[in-house]
């Protein structure tokens, strides 16, 4: 030891950067349980044995004014055996370990990003934030007395209190399933073992010796599209993405249709059950192999939902939900296990589900509120996710509410002449030019922009084969704003005279937005009045929900917009507006973000404390039934017309075409036998 | 109501019989909640609702001056329409409902036993003692605020916030198995519901409208031997007992084989796993039809059995259990659920284990002294549990001390002749005669004595195939005292002059104990030398582990002796003391009481305090290791000779037969080699 020690005192100065945490410490205390005594806790999994390598520090060197200090690698013990025997290894380049290193004197500390215990992620959002990485399950190794003639102590008993010992955790559980292979995974690592462990409260997962690995899934069952991220729990980082179509589909694009199988077949829930089950098993194995890991080390799984998909996956029947008044299984959150459900993950392997907030609305929209709480925002944020049910969540850190709106499949594709899912093939952005007529457009599996009328070599190429959400909302929008289509939605016959892609076939027009030669399918893609009308009634709708939840909040603006929903982040925002599927605001302050009930599934899997926030959350949002609501068919019936017949959308200002003044009373009139058409 | 009312004070005097309990209760308060105020809780399933019952009581009339008052049935409210109602439906016979009547003056109540919330039962056992029914599982109606739109709450929040108003329960969770049929359930039963809740914490089971009945099964697994008692959870009383073979006897009779044949086969676990739980559902279903009840009815199993079988039946290999240090998985009781073991109860059905001890004393040693705790009597008591091992418990109120000892399978009638597991056919009663050395035996499934001399037209009848555990005791025993053998077991040549029925062959002897034209298999059943030297090992090593304890403990003698096990009702107190199976003790303070284990079992499934009550036992047992003990051996040496060699027996004295006196050396020399040849 250097000569330092006579001459220090009792206690020195430890600082800790970049968290500039600094503090009086006892001399001989190891940087690890030093740097705690200061509040900042530093990745350990090996518990102080100088083994695991996770605890790493920086000791600065020089004099540091602002802190009054004067640092050197000198004012720390000497590497110990086991220190030099690490660094042989895997080199340290400088750094120390802290469960190694003790403080001799004065001396400032950096903290490496993945020493530090809480890791930050960041969330990918409207706006990007961090997140500390605090995840329900952890691993700890830990060593227990051998069995021995005389102790009477179960092989459990002896863990038990080793990891009071050695990890201060008291009144733990074993899962029975990891009961059963304890005695030889004990024996295997020579009563050395590396323990995964749930809420500090059940063992789920046992492994001989020191092991690395922890990894968790986040899972959105959307009624569309399931998407699975697979993820380190200890770094926070998404290892792999998977998603496939929802198998479900074939018995029904929206979930009426889908009760309503469940409610007419004897097997049709445990059916749908098993397809959806069978999905998520599919997802997992190819995100593990993606991650060359193996399913069995999966040991926790968080799911959001629709209400509708959140029971059927546990096997719920869901005719409860297809009638009024909507009356929910459960509505808590859920922490279940992973073979309950069908899982093949870890045997033990635990799952989570988000709650949900009332009949129509599911813990996919409780999800979304994790990811952009408006609670945790100044001013009025919008959310809204669209899908075949369209969710609203409105609100400020006062109040939040939310409302659930029936669009109806239109906005996925659904129900639209050449409609189909967001796939390669699909065109997914439009631009008419208010000129010529003719249109741009973009097909999702092809980079360019392309002009079907000059890229007559390149387009069978690209092989066209329908539009999809983003598309027919950018063509119906751009339709609008070329003049092509009026405020009612109504193609006039006058356009018809200046290009020959707006037909007339009687009372049906339509836009030829690709030419039948240029299409993979031979057939013209179009886009007719009717794609108009359905577009209009799924737009009025989410409007309409918009609005109830404005005037119950007495606010006749909104200061951001989120469009969120599986086709969120291809909505152009000024699109959107120009259709009036949202309310007038900045156009700056109108964001795109994709899946967001997916990330809150993330958040949730990544930090178990933001589980106990999405339940706050969730029984703090008051919930608006649409139905129930005198005013929604008025609004609905305002919200027909591109963009609205009563809002004004300033924001929009010289951007919008002018059509001739119709009277009142007409539109009104016309606007009521659109409506009664559709019922 | 009556006139009474407005002449009586505020409050009133009420008294309680048979309790005794007295106070002053509000006038106007019903009887159900007045007894609960002075801690008599009455049985109720409705919920005071005038509808179950339960809570039935009889108003004494007239003056009582012992507690100085004047009881009426008119100073109790007249009954109510529902309760007309309920008396038209079942007769109340003058008895009142308890929720119903309303005291207004002062009065005497008697609560009948089947009215009181926790029932008394008579436990079967040494002492004859009442405990309380005061189960894990409980049967509570409720009713629930149905549905409506603007109730965003799930179905099972409003069940929860019902048991919370009407029963004051809390944090309660539901089986995530029987949350599937909760909303189908609540709209059979318009919103009403009988609950089963376990420990009033989880919901296990859901049954429409008012509904009545609560099952548990008590099985003990022995290894040759498994018990299951169908008891009412309600009422205490076993409705149905079967018993079955352990199939897994085919792998071998002692526990060391089983473990042999798991360790050497790799299905071995596996398949023995599911032989015991095939099992286990048959005997369940078989229970459940004498019962007629249905297998889905049970909702709670207590499961006890040695070490080894316990391990099994969880599914976790016993190999451990095979080598010292015979470590065990967990000692801990154990909570799981029915199914997760494979068994078909009640989806929901939970599955409490007893602790166990040490590596060689089980949940079933830990369920005998739930029946016959020694810390609940004064004085020193011994109790032995004879199986395959014996496990063996001496102590008092201030110590209980526990221990094993490889007894083998002899006194289950394996490793002798023409031994047999008790079964109709097998001789379990002999008495020889000590001056014409005839004897007279019982048969199991024959009521009589038969003197085989005699009864030459009878015996064939009962078709007598071998001889079970109490048999071989017994007829060693009395091979001694009629002088046939002598205290070192050796057959004396000069006895064959006296009867054809001892035969010498070179070494063996033998005496016939049936002849061949009277057995069933036509081979003569004989006790030979071999067999008494099987059975002078077994009770060795029985009595060395007594010795064992009572030298810990400090203690010369016994107070009373407890014989348990399968077949220890049938063991003749006087006999197994002449064997020196038991220490010295007065007879009458020698009991034999049968499957204690699975009387433990019963109990901790009729009171779930008896279940922490086991813990305390098991723990605060002090587990002694006999191959630990350097004097076992040299008691075990001492003990071979009948009764034994060192320790007098004055309980016994003028009944034992006189023999020449054998030179202490050469006793000792012969006990050596008679030691050594069995190794």
């Amino acid at each position: 030891m250097p000569n330092t020690v006579q001459q220090s005192p009792a206690s020195c100065q430890l600082i800790l950067m970049p968290s500039g945490r600094k503090g009086q410490v006892a001399i001989g205390t190891n940087l690890l349980d030093a740097a705690r005594e200061l509040g900042v806790e530093l990745e350990s999994i090996c518990g102080g044995r100088q083994t695991c390598g996770k605890c790493q520090v920086i000791v600065e060197e020089g004099h540091f004014p602002k802190h009054g200090i004067t640092s050197r690698s000198t004012h720390i013990t000497e590497p110990s055996k086991l220190e030099r025997e690490y660094d042989q290894e895997q080199p340290l380049n400088g750094r120390r370990l802290a469960c190694a290193a003790q403080v001799l004197d004065d001396v400032l500390i950096t903290v490496p990003d993945e020493s530090q215990a809480h890791k930050q992620v960041i969330a990918k959002a409207a706006t990007e934030r961090t997140i500390e990485v605090n995840p329900a399950v952890r691993q700890l190794y830990v060593e227990i007395e051998p069995a021995v003639l005389g102790d009477p102590r179960g092989d459990w008993e002896r863990l038990v209190q080793a990891l009071q010992d050695q990890w201060q955790l008291s009144e733990l559980v074993i899962d029975p399933k990891t009961l059963l292979s304890l005695q030889s995974i004990l024996r295997a690592g020579e009563f050395a073992v590396t323990v995964s462990i749930w809420q500090d409260k059940e063992v789920l997962r046992l492994q001989p010796g020191y092991q690395e690995g922890l990894y968790g899934l986040a899972i959105d069952v959307g009624s569309t599209t399931v998407v699975a991220h697979l993820c380190d729990l200890r770094t926070g980082a998404v290892i792999a993405t998977q998603s496939a179509m929802n198998p479900q589909v074939r018995f029904g694009e929206d979930l009426m249709s889908r009760i309503s199988y469940i409610n007419s077949e004897p097997q049709g829930l445990a059916r749908m059950n098993r397809l959806i089950i069978k999905t998520l098993n599919d997802l997992a194995e190819k995100a593990a192999k993606d991650g060359k890991i193996s399913p069995q080390d999966i040991t926790d799984v968080v799911l959001v939902g629709n209400t509708v998909m959140h029971h059927i996956l546990l096997g719920i029947d869901p005719a409860q939900l297809g009638v009024a008044p909507f009356a929910l299984a459960t509505y808590s959150a859920l922490d279940l296990k992973a073979r309950d459900l069908g899982l093949n993950l870890n045997n033990a392997c635990r799952v989570h589900t988000l709650p949900l907030i009332a009949g129509h609305v599911g813990a996919d929209n409780v999800g979304v509120m994790l990811a952009e709480s408006p609670a945790d925002h100044e001013g009025i944020s919008l959310i809204v996710d669209v899908g075949t049910n369209a969710e609203i969540i409105l609100g400020d850190p006062t109040q939040v509410l939310v409302a659930s709106s029936p669009t109806g499949p239109a906005f996925e594709g659904a129900q639209i002449t050449h409609g189909q899912r967001a796939a390669p093939g699909a065109i997914d952005r439009v631009r008419i030019d208010p000129q010529t007529l003719e249109p741009r457009i973009k097909v999702i599996g092809h980079p360019d922009w392309i002009e079907p009328q000059n890229d007559k070599d390149s387009l069978p190429q690209v092989k066209a084969t329908g539009i999809c959400g983003s598309g027919i909302i950018e063509a119906i929008a751009e339709l609008f704003l070329a003049g092509i289509i009026n405020s009612g939605g109504h193609f006039l016959p006058s356009t018809a005279e200046r290009s020959a892609r707006i037909q007339f076939d009687g009372p049906t027009a339509s836009y030829i937005l690709v030419n039948a030669e240029l299409t993979a399918t031979g057939v013209p893609i179009l886009v007719t009045q009717n794609d108009v009308r359905a577009i209009q009634l799924a737009k009025a709708a989410l409007y309409a929900g918009t609005k109830l939840l404005m005037d119950q909040r007495g606010v006749k603006a909104v200061d951001r917009v989120i469009l969120a929903g599986a086709f969120g982040t291809f909505i152009n925002p000024f699109h959107a507006m120009v259709l009036g599927l949202i309310p007038d605001c900045d156009l700056d302050h109108v964001v795109a973000i994709g899946n967001a009930a997916g990330d809150g599934a993330r958040l949730a899997l990544l930090n178990k404390n933001l589980r106990q926030k999405a339940v706050r959350l969730a029984r703090s949002a008051t919930y608006v039934e649409t139905p129930l609501e005198t005013t929604f068919q008025d609004e609905f019936v305002a919200a027909l017309n591109i963009p609205h017949t009563t809002h004004s959308f300033p924001h929009l200002a010289g951007r919008l075409p002018e059509f001739p003044e119709e009277s009142s009373r007409k539109r009104r009139s016309r606007l009521r036998t659109m409506q009664e058409s559709n019922k």
